[in-house]
Parts: structure tokens; C-alpha cells; sequence
């Protein structure tokens, strides 16, 4: 049982992580990967580190966070559930536990396919390594969100037949021979008599026994959905905690700014208020 | 005329500093010292910067904002004047122009004296450079906020006799000979007959010519009586401007948590959310 997990290893998730520490807190640190951080080259604008790029930072933040006793794990968080007192924290196939929660999984930018989340479960699935099982020998679609899926879909292509389904152009050169790639925009799930799958796209419908979604990063109503957004950003009092007491949030996640001291802030905020609100639980 | 003036050269000063150039503002930082933030033995929580003394994390903030072409002087604000569309500043002997404020100064620790304000400017002075040529061979009493008054006061002993008052022991080993030093608590200053001044202290009176106030802050009702304040906080709405429009605040003035990282984060929005004023003025 963890004081704190903190959904989200860049700025607002590793700053709130340094300030729990502090506070003595056993902290969690689950993140699918570098996000938006990690692709800017240069910034000027925080304070301490002059012209540094977002992954070098990135990079020194995680050593520090990691220095101070801060366990940090990079697995996609699939669904985080309430339960009374605490929380079930589902990442891959890890289920964890803790007091508190920091979202801080930077901006929202994703939205499920129509039908998506109807189906999640039942011919849809966010994850590789616990439901490629299930496929063996079968006929399965990947809509790759970005280079991230490209390890999975390989993964998968050992178990069945894999085709590839990429909206925007990424890297795919490490993908496994026999993976067919279709460069179209995925747009609806539907299932065939409750048995096949079929994938609508702007220019075809492609069958297959399962289809697996692959983005770096879960839409928060499928993560969470008693949270409370607006216009795509979470709602939060000036504690930053969300609707649902022992849930804050931080950094791109409440909206703009999007700014990297910003979610620092937001962090160092979130982490003393989690804090307080474990003292209220004794 | 400066695009904005920051008042507090510590955390959030330096940071809204940084951010303010990255809009290309023209920038003015006026701070008074190191603050509390200079006292800090080592900081674990700052993302970028482990185990930072408060002196060190500053030094490199200054000079990460001074590449950016932030003009930062030392000097003590004493006065800001809303102008309509912009603001006049009074720093010791300096008046500076600005559109826009960055109020940055800290906690609010200062009270002033009873009957202090009333005689402002009328036998109650807050800077020896600006008024001590007033006193030319009369008698000075110098109330002493710390270290930093040896120096005014040192300055006055060549114009006037000088009496120091301390009510917190400070390093007074390089006050120039002459200078007499009275441990005692001050309480009230009057004036007698409009000529002579009287400070009460928790032991004695003591009669003077010109009173000098030596501080280093200045209470934000003095600064800035438009400003509304609550519980020593400053109120500001979620971009950080206060009730006056243009005037922004961030970091410890603000109210609690008092932390670098959140400090960081709050100069950060109230720089971009003066850019946004500035643009509202063309």
C-alpha cells in the first residue's frame, strides 16, 4: 500500500514525487513515457536549468526524484478505481494499491474511437502483455497511437496475425516481418455477432478477432470517470484536489499553461496537499 | 517604461523574470535581498537542483535571468503608484515607469510601527540615501530590521549623530564608531510639536530629529494600500492578477504552501498572464 501513486513521470509527476518524499511519503511513479516533455529541444524558461532540452531534463529529474527514495515504473496506467479508503491502481498487468492519487498524465489529448470503450473487454483491449493470450493463432489489428506500440504489435505477432493501422506516420522500421502496415485514420469499433471485430477507417472496415489500441496514454474517462473535467481539463480546488477526495491533479492536465515550471508548482502544491489529506485519514 | 516591474528578486521574481523575456517583455526585477530564501541551508525538492543551499539555487537564477536580458537592480521598493495605465515605482531615489507589476516580495512580515505611516515623510523616513541630507548635523535614530541598515546607518553617522536601535541582535561590528547601539523593542513613534520625534520602546523614549525605518520589506499596505489582502495573503484570481487590474502577484506573498517549487510555478503564470494584459492594452 502506497501513501501516493502518482499517474504521469514528467514534470508535475516528478516534482510531486520529490515534495512527497519530503513529507516521508511512499511514493509510485507510474508513467507510459517521456510525453510531450520529451520532445521539446530547447527551453530558456526554467529556472535552474538554462537552455536545457525536455529530455535531458526529464532525465535529471527522474535521478533526482529516483535519489530520494521515489520507486518509479514505466507502465501505462489502464484504470484507477476507488475503494473507500483507498485505491486500485490497474497498470499492465500490476494491480496496485495506495491512499492517494496525483493525475498529472500531462494534456488530455486523447479521444476514443466510437465504440471503443463499449467494447473494451470484449474485443478491445489497451494492452498487450495481459490480453495477447487470448489471440493465439487469431487475426488481430493494432491502432499504433506512435512508436511506443511498435514493441507490442511485435509481441503480438509471435501469438497471430497482425496488422498495423497507424494514423500519423511513425517509425515502424523495428516492426516484425509478416506485420502488414495500413496508413489510415481509425475512426469506429463495431463488433460482428458478437464474435469478430470490425474497424472502421476513413477509407475501408478491416475484420480481425481483436483489436488493440495502443496510445501512450488512456482518456480520462476511462482512466477515472468520477473526475470531473471541463473543456478537457480536470477540475481541481486550490489544493489541486479533484471532486473525488484523496485525487489531486497537476501540471497540463488542469489546462493551460502548459509550461514546464508551471508543473513543477503544481506538483510541489499536490504533494503537500495529498499529504495533509493522509493526516486527515488517521 | 518597462513592459513590467517585478518587485522581489527570490523565486518567483526570477522566475516570472525568465518567462517575461521568453514573451520578450522588457523586464525590471527590484528586490531588496536574498530574503528568506538566502538563509536556506539545503533544498531537496527543487526539480533540477538537489541538494541546493537557498544562496546558490539564487545565484544561479540571477544569472540565468540576467542572460536572458532581465535588468535586476538592488533596491528597496518603497511605493507603487497606480497611474491609470501604468505604474510609477519609487525604489530609494529611483522612479521607474511600467505597464504592468509582478508583486514577488515574499511573506508579509513586516507591521509597521504604531503611528509609523502617519509620519511618513514627515520626520519618519524608510531610506537614508534619500533623505538623509535632511539631517545634516541633527539627530538620527536608525530602527534596525536587520543587517542591512549598518550600512544606511553608517551613512547617516557622517551627516548626523545616529542612534541604533535593534530589537533582534544582528552583526552590528561594522557600524562606524560613534554610532551608539540600543537593544530595545520599538513601539510607536510620535512627533512633538510637529518638530522633534519620539520613539517608544518597550523600555524607554527616545527624541530625535528624523526617524529612519530600515527594513528590509516594506508592508504591502504602504507599498500598495489598493491592494486587497487577506490573513497577510494576497488575493489573486486563478492567472494571479490581483484586484488592480495589472498588478500580479506569485510565490510566498500569496499565502501558504511557502516552496520554492510552487514560488517557481507561480512566477511562471503571472508572467504569461501579464503578457496577456499587456496585449488587452493595445
Amino acid at each position: 500500500m502506497y501513501d501516493v501513486i502518482i499517474v504521469g513521470g514528467s514534470c508535475a509527476g516528478l516534482s510531486a514525487a520529490m515534495t512527497a518524499r519530503m513529507r516521508n511519503m511512499e511514493v509510485l511513479v507510474l508513467y507510459a513515457g517521456d510525453g510531450s516533455m520529451g520532445k521539446i529541444k530547447q527551453m530558456d524558461n526554467y529556472p535552474g536549468m538554462p537552455n536545457v532540452s525536455g529530455e535531458e531534463l526529464l532525465r535529471i529529474f527522474r535521478k533526482q526524484a529516483e535519489d530520494l527514495g521515489v520507486i518509479s515504473k514505466k507502465q501505462l496506467v489502464q484504470k484507477i478505481l476507488p475503494m473507500g479508503k483507498s485505491f486500485s491502481v490497474l497498470a499492465e498487468n500490476d494491480l496496485y494499491e495506495a491512499k492517494s492519487i496525483i493525475l498529472a498524465l500531462g494534456i488530455a489529448r486523447v479521444s476514443p474511437l466510437t465504440g471503443e470503450e463499449e467494447l473494451l473487454g470484449q474485443g478491445v483491449s489497451y494492452c498487450a502483455t495481459c490480453d495477447g493470450m487470448f489471440y493465439r493463432g487469431k487475426q488481430m489489428l493494432v491502432v499504433a497511437g506512435g512508436i511506443e506500440a511498435v514493441e507490442e504489435a511485435n509481441y503480438l505477432s509471435e501469438l497471430g496475425q497482425v496488422t498495423y493501422i497507424i494514423e500519423k506516420a511513425h517509425d515502424t522500421a523495428a516492426l516484425a516481418p509478416g506485420i502488414k502496415v495500413i496508413k489510415e485514420k481509425p475512426l469506429a469499433i463495431h463488433s460482428i455477432d458478437n464474435m469478430r471485430m470490425m474497424l472502421k477507417t476513413d477509407q475501408n472496415e478491416h475484420e480481425a478477432d481483436g483489436i488493440f489500441v495502443l496510445r501512450p496514454a488512456v482518456a480520462m474517462t476511462q482512466l477515472l470517470p468520477e473526475v470531473i473535467a471541463q473543456k478537457g481539463a480536470v477540475l481541481a480546488d486550490d489544493n489541486l484536489m479533484t471532486n473525488i477526495p484523496g485525487v489531486f491533479a497537476a501540471g497540463d492536465i488542469l489546462g493551460a499553461p502548459w509550461q514546464a515550471p508551471k508543473s513543477v508548482g503544481d506538483g510541489n502544491v499536490a504533494a503537500l496537499a495529498a499529504a495533509s489529506y493522509l493526516r486527515t485519514l488517521k
